[in-house]
């Protein structure tokens, strides 16, 4: 493209930005209207944009740095709203079940995945990561078909949608302590231990002690094991500042991304996340959602688009990698399936099914794993593709499988 | 900040967002508790971490290329609300008055800028420049006070209101022209003339066509001079992606700018405006402002910071300096009163003043034009503070003087 030649760089980006954001979007579209995630659209425009050809022709290496943080600032904001969503007082509330499937549909995936690992010749903390990867059900996909068909008031929807909060939260915190592991190696056993640890309680106290501050600053008491509003003790709303309650959410999310790293070595997104549990309790009524929404529509798909540049398709013409991509992709399945059926022992076997599967799709939670483990050097490009292919593929094949299983109960 | 040392750039970049957008919003806060325009805090902010000091010690040279996209694309949204905000059909109902007042609170200053830079020994494309930054009022810093008053249904108000609307499209037009006219200087008058032609042909077949467009889109139609909706033919609402609305709207708004750039060779706030232009019509019902409100207050906050960071306080050192300064703002006070005044003959004194008063901040404006200048390399370091110093008196000076005239009143 020779008229580009004269074009600020400043403008130039605008240009490849706002191509990136076409494609991707009408990609989005077309998955949606083949009912399908947008994500996985969104995803092969960038295999195809990262190719060779593409990525001359629309000069993006000038723009790779952008990019990435455009990519990061969306992945930052896809987690803050995941907190949002993941209130501390639900995850008392759901039921035993939930947390049963929640829990042992970590620990099977995981274990599953550090085994295999190993056994393909990797180091523990690439065990780890790929383990890790395979731990957290994007729980959007699954949510997305349930309202769809209407189910969602059903006990195995239920247990799914709590299973995949207890999810969250496990994944956060195994991320947290794989991440503090893989950056420091080096260290003693003693050392390491002491990372995990300040980096455990760091977690732990910021989901239960954060929430509670911002829920004291908004003047929100509990009487009697009720939440009451006190609109006169809200201080939040002294603030001038138009849209304060936003202003002072996005504050912390990107402070407490930062101190996630600086401080702790953690992925940023990990701050993230917990900065969306601390204002969870209050979300509604300052529309924090809503307000979160629009920044997601917008930065996102850089995300998906930035993941999917970084996809090496070579991986594909190898034969050893074609085998572990669908290794990986049957234990991330069998994983799911097995904690449900350990966890579930008193419901039947379809029921049993429908839960496992719905939280087979490892979808943006497993790609953001690989996307940490990326940057951080532990694990290789041809690693990262196959866990990418992985999450694909887990994505793709919940749908229609719910679908099934749900019009044979009926 | 020797522990920033092993952080990848990537956290690093999101650290220096956290601490520019903290500082910037604490900035706009104190500045909003005094009664005064919050973007004045966030630019005061720009100035402080552009001073060698801070600027080594945050390690922002790093991120100058990052900064300077996110302030882009801030200033973008910005100007697409703007656009949002300014409905073809409003133009038409404005009285006659506000008409007046508008178009000649363009003239006025625009006139008094151009000679005064000519005599100063500026060339045509500077003095064009500094006639163009002194030409838009930024009339939310008036709309502010007016509704902090509660005035807003006054005969005055309503002129000042109106009038602004003209302005921004005057504004635009000028600009439009100038830029056309600044980036082919080469060219004979005969080039020239086409290309300008050209540009205002864009401009207004984008306003006028682009909103039919977009309205037929939506299903609006126009019955015996009414707007309804035919939902049927809504084919907006038949694309299949969440906030499909918004997401063409976004697509829009950067292609606009794109295409502005790089076929009409204008600055890509001008597609931005367009772009808004196009949707005013369907704004309330897709809710367009309220979901571009989150990311301005995200985004502008970059765009502000980094304007400030290019301010030269040296130039406050500089008697000749200086004093261009206080001439440049004198006449850009001058220029919309005495707009006023002719235009409003019928009315009284006071009345009169109040109408020139609320149309003096330029605020924004004034910033954007002198930052375009700047871009195209037209308008040096120097001269560049001198207008965002005229742009920030201006904006100071109006909001007391208004109360004051109005306090009188009552």
């Amino acid at each position: 493209m020779d008229f580009l030649g004269d074009v600020e760089p400043v403008e130039l980006i605008i240009l490849q930005l706002f191509i990136i954001f076409l494609f991707a979007k009408i990609a989005g579209e077309i998955f949606e209207r083949l009912k399908q995630p947008p994500l996985i659209g969104e995803l092969i425009v960038g295999i195809v944009l990262g190719t060779a050809y593409f990525h001359s022709a629309l000069e993006l290496e000038s723009s790779e740095e952008i990019l990435e943080v455009l990519s990061e600032l969306g992945v930052i904001f896809l987690l803050f709203i995941i907190g949002l969503e993941t209130k501390f007082s639900d995850l008392r509330r759901v039921g035993k079940l939930a947390i049963t499937v929640g829990i042992l549909g970590v620990v099977f995936p995981l274990m599953f995945g550090v085994v295999l690992m190993l056994a393909w010749g990797g180091s523990i903390a690439v065990a780890a990561f790929v383990g890790t990867a395979m731990v957290a059900t994007s729980i959007g996909i699954t949510a997305h078909v349930l309202r769809d068909m209407g189910v969602m008031k059903t006990k195995e929807a239920k247990i799914i949608m709590g299973a995949a909060v207890i999810d969250d939260v496990m994944g956060m915190i195994v991320l947290t302590v794989v991440t503090g592991f893989a950056s420091e190696h080096h260290l003693s056993l003693v050392d390491l231990l002491i990372v995990i640890i300040e980096a455990v309680v760091f977690v732990l106290a910021v989901m239960y002690l954060g929430g509670k501050i911002i829920r004291k600053l908004a003047g929100e008491k509990i009487i009697l094991g009720l939440s009451v509003t006190d609109k006169k003790s809200d201080r939040i709303a002294k603030i001038q500042h138009k849209n304060a309650p936003f202003i002072l959410a996005l504050i912390l999310c990107l402070g407490l991304s930062a101190v996630a790293v600086i401080f702790f070595r953690l992925a940023a997104i990990i701050g993230a996340f917990l900065a969306g549990m601390m204002f969870a309790e209050v979300r509604e009524r300052y529309g924090l959602v809503e307000k979160m929404e629009p920044m997601n529509d917008f930065l996102l798909p850089f995300f998906f688009v930035f993941i999917g540049m970084q996809v090496n398709l070579l991986v594909l013409y190898d034969f050893n990698l074609v085998i572990l991509i669908i290794i990986l992709t049957v234990l991330a399945v069998a994983g799911k399936l097995i904690g449900s059926a350990v966890g579930t022992r008193e419901l039947d076997s379809r029921q049993k099914l429908i839960i496992g599967v719905g939280m087979v799709p490892r979808g943006e939670v497993g790609i953001i794993v690989a996307s940490v483990g990326l940057s951080l050097a532990i694990i290789t490009d041809e690693l990262y593709s196959v866990i990418i292919f992985m999450s694909i593929i887990t994505t793709l094949l919940a749908p229609p499988l719910l679908k099934q299983l749900f019009s044979k109960k009926s």
